[in-house]
């Protein structure tokens, strides 16, 4: 499975296998059933994950509410994890469970910083994925906050058309910021 | 004017006085009266910018009821752009218009590549940079989304104490998506 990997970053800063073999002793894997958390909410954040097989969610709860929100999922070429907490060593202020079975690759910030220094390579491809998310969590908040119920669905269907199948309506809309009936309206026109 | 980029870059990448000149070299200076636009939306957005002097606020205005969401303020020693548009090469889909009398320095996106390219620490500078952006972005999300009223004001007030008499209120209640009299009541209280 571990290939993805090798494509994922390649598709960024192609590497030899020898390079990949030398970043991917850097990685632990870990095989997690549905339900299962890979990161808990108050619990220190280890590891920054790459997605090789399964589906995930990234959540934060309203603490007057019980209201669950969600942040991201996570599929297969995906990397997912509670960004601030893992860079900055604290507690996470997210949970992220598995929807499905999954499998994923773990890297600690010691061994992250160890490669973006050894390898030039690496340095890049990480400098390039954190613009791009830059790049996608700005639009997805201007969208949270300017755009239709509408626009937010249609973004999210063209953006990630493998998911609508996949992941329940519920979560979908809870993605969204918007209620299931609102969503089923949408789904039905 | 130009050391505070030096200083900028240097607390993260530190660097002699001919690696800056040679980086200075690829920005642009530019002065702007009061109430000009740095970045217009639909027109295309040549540079990113880092701010010398003055203030500016970033926002969109929705298309159907014209009112304006301040996304980013910009003020001594950050950066501004509509990153999106700055990278995809596409058209603005946000303005950037100036509260006072700034200055900026500019870089294309043809000379910022050509840095990273040629200086491992410009690349190293940029690569954090964007990752503790992607940071306080989820932090804002999560706090637009999740936060209270007071949450997000104590929040900016502990993050921005300097903008706090610099700003107009019903700027930063703008940037908080409350309304004026609400954070009128916040301040009271």
């Amino acid at each position: 499975m571990s290939h993805l990997l090798k494509e994922h970053i390649g598709a960024i800063s192609p590497l030899s296998d020898e390079e990949f073999d030398y970043i991917l002793s850097h990685f632990v894997f870990k095989k997690l059933k549905k339900h299962a958390f890979l990161v808990q909410e108050g619990n220190s954040v280890k590891y920054e994950y790459f997605v090789l097989k399964g589906c995930l969610k990234a959540y934060m709860t309203d603490s007057n509410t019980g209201k669950e929100f969600i942040y991201q999922f996570g599929v297969e070429d995906w990397w997912i994890t509670d960004r601030e907490a893992f860079f900055k060593q604290s507690t996470a202020t997210i949970n992220i469970d598995c929807l499905e079975d999954s499998e994923v690759l773990g890297i600690t910030l010691e061994n992250r910083e160890k490669l973006v220094t050894e390898m030039r390579k690496y340095e890049h491809f990480v400098a390039v994925k954190a613009n791009l998310g830059y790049i996608s969590l700005q639009k997805r908040l201007q969208l949270m906050i300017m755009g239709s119920v509408k626009e937010r669905y249609e973004n999210f269907i063209q953006q990630y058309p493998h998911l609508i199948n996949r992941i329940p309506k519920s979560l979908i809309a809870s993605y969204l910021g918007v209620s299931r009936e609102t969503l089923s309206r949408l789904y039905r026109s």
